[in-house]
């Protein structure tokens, strides 16, 4: 069954295997006429890759990506666009223990018992590291939103149980800690928190959260494509990911109606705006106009080296001790992760809504 | 652009507004040879039929399902199944004046402002009814799950700040009382806190939780077309659902890698099982044939007759306080919807994983 | 497996079977704004009723459309257009002698052969009456379309071994014969040609043509999404055709590129235009400006007085001889089904052509 | 738009463009536990490549084809399956002037009109060189379809006017001559045909054919998925190709339904089977259990040394001899490109198939 295919005009197939040649991902559907390059793209993957602090893998790839087509003379033309990145550090010999029980937490056991049997290395596709792609696809989505004045804030909210101070919220802090946290003392606090934990042969979950701001108000559909169930289904389908909230989230099941609706005004230049954001920039399925918000809580890396539980390849219950080069947390390095899928789903919805209307079609063929 | 589709195997498409002659779906790649009627699907649309008690809207409709087509001699042929539902107490003239402002918490500016106008008659098709067309569906797939032994227990674990008991849980109490809980004492204070915040023109919020027992492993994908993914979509697709959760949610992100993961050990009868549940049945985005668990938090009602700031269309500012046939809660009624979704969600995964493995399309074309 | 359903943006999904209850289209992505009533789209229906001349059957259905939603104040509201057209005359009883053996050249066996069993019922879902709910679907999209400026011609082309003379050609003379040939000479030769094969209890084939002029250049895709490709796949999912053509069509096989090729030259007032059109208006799989044309050659009717060989239910060898009230001809009531497949069709290209580049998306989002 | 994803199951996603940097496709969707691995891809590529006779292209590549994901120990896991083609001898200098003017016949004026610009080297996306990645996929269909007893016989059934004669069809004839015919002479006649009109500065049309043997009944859907109508499309997506054809195809036009129509006979063994093949192995958009029997009729190489008009960029009108490495003839080199859209086409059908019944779904889940 095909499932590794997300969108409908934007549309993006990943592929490939943590200790694979290479992973890959070919958009099909961008405009045509945009600038792009590597050196687009490559930030993005730079707040991703491994090896970076002491809170990810020491697994050490440069995550170099390749443009092999869709563009030319600096141009996008209209057509897929391909992109590679290489596998330089696969070291499968880390590997070959895990092959023979199943690690709690992960895909091992589900794999084997859709398929038959998996590539044990590293997870496979059901790595973390398919999220390259993800993100590779997600820096020309990024692009392109923010010609159209679409910007991103995304970062770590809480680790554990630090969360952030709204009152010190800095977005330039974001890039100035290792953990993404737009508030420097959470991140120190956080900081010392993932350390103490992973002395202690453990792991530690968190959440990020994303703001968009300056989408235009009517993205999305009444029914099933509402904006927020795609972006339900594009960060759901992020490794980890056990929960996703839009707006007031999961606080709304306590709040009364008088508390959660936005009102609406009007603004000093004859403009509607919604009076607050408790729905987080959706209405009914579609965007309002005010700042897109959301949520992902993500658990903790399931790799530890406290002894866990499991059965081997011969039926025994034994106690297995997780070692190789994982992240103690996947939180920062998904921060981008969850950027790049939302603007994914935001600029399929930004494109599919340009035909809702008569005028709009009128306009475009006269 | 098109909106009201879902499914790849297992497809629905609704369609209908609130005060439209009818709303209805068609069923398309329901699997042949199921035996069905009406009296399969009328159950599930009383369940959630407004006009039922004291927590609902007082609008009467009977919600009496017909089929169509795909039906002959009493079992599907593999065709399109086409079911509708009249609207027969459709009081147009009640939605008068609505139309010349945007109810806080509604579809209505995010509608106009995507098409430039609305059909404003109830929400028209952002009206909760949509979701009659929805649970008849959902039937037809539960029916289809029922026999191969998949089964759903679906409830309201809170309303506003009274949650259930989870020592004193009772599904047989779940239809018991009209808030669909499965304790009692926790309804009996719901529906006394519903029934004063209503007094105080106020609406209340809520939590639905389905548990699904039954469904084997495998049953999913690795990248896009998680189950928990496909899942977060299904439901988040429900009017008013503002946050998802599969297994722990959103506690995840307060939990460490030793909490949250789940062991495996060998039964008594020696297959294999997770020790816990944490993950909510889910692991990779592959059922791991555990219970699956999932959550959905609803706003309150938004329509309140409590006074709220909001534009005219003479974009003044003005105070309104929505009167007409509402629910104060709409958590009750929305359970079957969950319970629907969820049903047609896991229905299209098992389908599409039949065709996983070379061994079993060499089983089938023998 | 779901099969019902087409188009990406302008998406129909039809219902209903032969001897059902009703047969119906759900058209999910219809821009909003259109004026839309039943007006619009029976004039459609009425040029396949049956019943209407002697080269028809003589089954007598009146095909009057409801409009069931999606349409609000006598405009479409984006939501989807669900049109219902109940069954009325099914004399069910006229199909009881066939359950009992495998009708040559219909889909009985196939059927059963996938299924295991079928709605024997005036073939069920496989009947040529399920083209109702797309010539009504197609009515919607040729609306759409001529106010585009988009323009059908579609007319019979040949029946058996009379074709039209092209030098005779004479679009007003297409309505004004009951064969749908725009040339009043060929239709009478035609028409006493079908007489004559049907008092030998035979049945004809022949050909349809449809030509669209107005068609704005680069609709289509360069691979897949080919206009002439996408348009072969409607063409040829009416039952009963068995080769699509575009331009020169089967033709090109025997051509030289010299021949083949359509020059490019500058018109008076300065535009680009091609100096011959063998292509048919499509090149590389993208609108070249010119008229589409495309043809469809249609099978005989099936369904023939004539003794035909076949096996019975009890697996033994038979001859039959098809009573009940069959079209001699398929072809005239076919030509306006033609007409709604490419209609339908062309306009899913032309909104999704909205999308191509970031000048557009600019332009609209500015 | 996206236009380059095929398929619903079995999905293929091709990528590159003629003098890019690689070209190649995405299998998402492929069943696990296949054996696989470059050697079962190359001998198909090998049998479309350039540089292989005096009928086609001088340009020279080895098309050696590189498996980067999806497989696993030998085996296919169930993962997206990539495979890239490097371009080794792109002479881009050769295309510099056709930048300037739009070759009749070809892709240069669309892509202009949608896109305001194109990749102009050696047609970019629109060259047939695209047709690599979909023989790579079609390699891989045709292994699984081969183990499940169905078989591919796909030949040249005309060049011009140069047909096969079928009493003297030989299939280990069509891999001894570089026409990819089954008759000797037919191909001894061809290639001098061939070489003449390639003296006369022109180039050739002709007719590709295919027979699927093994095809188990009931494949295909009824309505709009039928299996032909999808043939149709992934036949007419290739590039040059006018006209598709099932079974008689447009001669039915010409037919009654007496000479039409294929009876039903019992075998000795007692299986049904039809008396005869008009159908081409297709009725009622499902599989019969026959040979599954299509043609396309390609049009002639559009690149020719004959002077042809066009219009150059500065919209003067002016003369073209186009120069370069073209091929004389398209057919014998698309061959195989039609074996592998077909063979794509009926493995997506045969394993959407397979949940067709609640039989076989609980048969499978027991």
């Amino acid at each position: 069954m095909a499932g590794s295919t997300l969108g409908t005009i934007f549309r993006i197939s990943t592929w490939g295997e943590s200790h694979g040649k290479a992973i890959g991902v070919v958009i099909d559907g961008c405009p045509a006429g945009l600038d792009l390059s590597e050196e687009d793209i490559q930030p993005f993957l730079n707040r991703r890759k491994p090896g970076q602090s002491v809170f990810s893998t020491p697994r050490s790839e440069d995550d170099a990506v390749e443009l092999l087509s869709g563009v030319f003379e600096g141009k996008t033309t209209g057509t897929p666009i391909s992109m590679i990145v290489y596998n330089k550090t696969q070291q499968s010999k880390d590997y070959s223990e895990i092959a023979s029980y199943y690690r709690p937490g992960h895909a091992d056991y589900t794999f084997d018992a859709k398929y038959g049997f998996r590539d044990y290395r590293g997870g496979g596709r059901s790595s973390g590291r398919e999220t390259t792609a993800r993100v590779a696809a997600g820096a020309v989505a990024i692009k392109i939103l923010n010609q159209l004045g679409i910007t991103f804030t995304t970062y770590t909210k809480s680790i554990g149980p630090i969360e952030i101070d709204y009152s010190k919220f800095d977005a330039n802090e974001i890039f100035n800690n290792k953990l993404y946290m737009p508030d420097s003392d959470a991140a120190e606090k956080a900081g010392e928190y993932v350390i103490q934990m992973t002395k202690e042969h453990d792991s530690v979950g968190g959440c990020v959260e994303a703001i968009v701001k300056g989408v235009p108000a009517g993205l999305g559909d009444t029914v099933f494509e509402k904006l927020d169930a795609n972006l339900a289904k594009a960060i759901m389908s992020i490794g980890a990911v056990k929960s996703v909230e839009i707006g007031d989230g999961n606080h709304v099941a306590y709040m009364l109606g008088s508390e959660d609706n936005d009102g609406f005004c009007m603004t000093e230049d004859n403009t509607i705006q919604k009076t607050s954001n408790h729905a987080g920039g959706i209405l009914g399925g579609m965007s309002d106009g005010s700042d897109i918000i959301l949520r992902a809580s993500f658990k903790a890396t399931p790799s530890i080296l406290k002894a866990q539980q499991t059965v081997n390849k011969s039926n025994e219950n034994i106690e297995v001790s997780i070692k190789g080069r994982h992240d103690p947390i996947v939180v920062p390095r998904a921060v981008v992760v969850v950027e790049a899928m939302t603007a994914i789903t935001i600029l399929d919805a930004l494109l599919l809504n340009m035909t809702a209307t008569m005028d709009s079609i009128q306009q475009f063929y006269k």
